[in-house]
């Protein structure tokens, strides 16, 4: 594929699509939303507005780390706080699809179309790839940011029109757009995280408290296997709870498990077969955090398993 | 330590204390409650009376197995079937605490006491070792065996006195001195199974659905696990499920861990560093399991994670 041909296709098509009007996109940091950023900002300058939700959800540090990334390439991104709704959204929800539907709803019918309303934009730009489409489709997974393939009709639903620029790529056709755009490395070589980043990865009942080990296990598995070249890595804290012994006593500890794997574009994934020192290291960093007393690699390819645990 | 003047001293003991009365002890099959019913068949022959409690949680096959074993040792073992009673005591709980303390009263209260008046013995023999002491003690496992410990005087509780020889043990010096007895290989070799049994290994509610899970789970971790020569090795059934795969369509299935450890005597343990074509080879066999759709690899010593699940 030609990927420089494509840029400029879609650059053209999102010109012409969005005409004089505004447009406006949520960028997360990922790798899809900030080539589906560079773009729309190439094709509409002043006329894009790029917004940055924070969810709550996000990992140590992420939200002002990408607004500064991106504000270096010129491109003004605006942080909106709407930890407070989407905390309230997930109270006392466990079942994995009310989850991500929580998610959806308060990001699309509140956060977003609150931002659009304020905006006057009636264009949503979406990063969306192919990938996403396939499972959401197949039934395998609800992701959060497919519409239109749904049956869902956003101009009537919420107001704007969807436009996916990126919905005949997958994850490495991505990556190859990203680096003919000329973004940072971090961004292009930026792991995968999922739409409903770290509820994705809280088996159970989506708490702070919950939030804050995970966030704190994720960053320790990230620094670990950072130079580890996998595909994917990252933390997951499950509900169960087992038996351990902490200062001589028995204590009912939670449960993190470190998942890193390999694939060439998420559909199917092979797990990385890491070094025993680094799982050892990982173990032993793990287990200081308040609470959790266990570490488990999971060894399960996908399929059967997900990479993700929600 | 010299292994046959313990089981002569011990033999005497026995003899001394129990006199002309009657005995009983009940056989699991491990290698402690094995080496208790050789020890005391030798001081008492005729006057010990040995059951086996079928509790619904042992492996598969395990109750009609050990009973074969030790008939062909000469020694007659009584087979009781209560694994209804211990299926109703454990339904509904999901505290660690509770589902231990459930199997306890239904096996002393209820299952043992019924036998040992139906027996009219006077002597309890019990497998209790100095690591089972030590850590009831320190409080950082209830033991289903330990009574005289806790300050629970049996002969009032439940009208009779308990004997344990193996109480200046621990498990490396119990498989010394079965050798010495000729126990055969498969019980002086057998790995330590824990006294909740497969409860141990159910995290949540025990169910006849989740003991046949953790029950096929078991029996294929020790088929490939047996000639890793590692201390322990299990499979551990969590109440989690997660997001998977299978034939094209999302399912929620339910998640097995499998641990394998180094120890000398279960105080500590470290963990395995299982080949990964062995660790490979599990996933791919427990993830055909109906329900399950994740395998995991404990990663964590002991401290700060206990050996069991429970």
């Amino acid at each position: 594929m030609d990927y420089q041909q494509f840029i400029q296709e879609q650059t053209s098509a999102i010109r012409q699509e969005v005409g004089g009007g505004l447009a406006i996109n949520a960028l997360s940091g990922g790798v899809d939303s900030s080539v589906v950023t560079v773009l729309a900002h190439r094709a509409l300058g002043a006329q894009l507005k790029t917004i940055f939700v924070d969810n709550a959800l996000m990992r140590e540090g992420e939200p002002q780390r990408v607004v500064q990334a991106f504000a270096s390439l010129g491109i003004p991104v605006e942080l909106i706080d709407a930890r407070r709704a989407f905390l309230d959204a997930l109270k006392g929800l466990t079942d994995p699809e009310q989850k991500r539907q929580a998610i959806t709803d308060t990001f699309y019918k509140e956060v977003l179309a609150g931002a659009v309303k304020r905006s006057g934009a009636k264009f949503l730009l979406h990063g969306t790839i192919l990938t996403d489409i396939e499972e959401t489709v197949a039934g395998i997974k609800r992701q959060h940011n497919i519409l239109v393939q749904l049956g869902i009709n956003t101009e009537e639903a919420y107001g704007y029109k969807v436009i996916e620029p990126l919905q005949t790529l997958r994850k490495d056709g991505v990556r190859e757009v990203a680096r003919c755009l000329g973004l940072p490395g971090l961004i292009v070589r930026r792991i995968p995280f999922p739409g409903p980043a770290l509820a994705a990865r809280v088996v159970g009942e989506v708490t702070e408290a919950k939030l804050a080990t995970v966030r704190a296990a994720t960053a320790i598995v990230e620094e670990e296997l950072a130079g580890s070249g996998a595909f994917q890595y990252f933390a997951a804290l499950l509900n169960d709870c087992a038996t351990g012994i902490r200062d001589g006593k028995r204590e009912f500890g939670q449960i993190i498990v470190v998942r890193c794997i390999d694939s060439a574009d998420a559909r199917e994934a092979a797990v990385r077969e890491l070094p025993w020192e680094t799982l050892h290291r990982l173990t032993r960093r793990l287990t200081t955090l308040p609470g959790v007393n266990r570490c488990l690699y999971d060894l399960t390819p996908k399929p059967p398993a997900t990479v993700e645990y929600v």
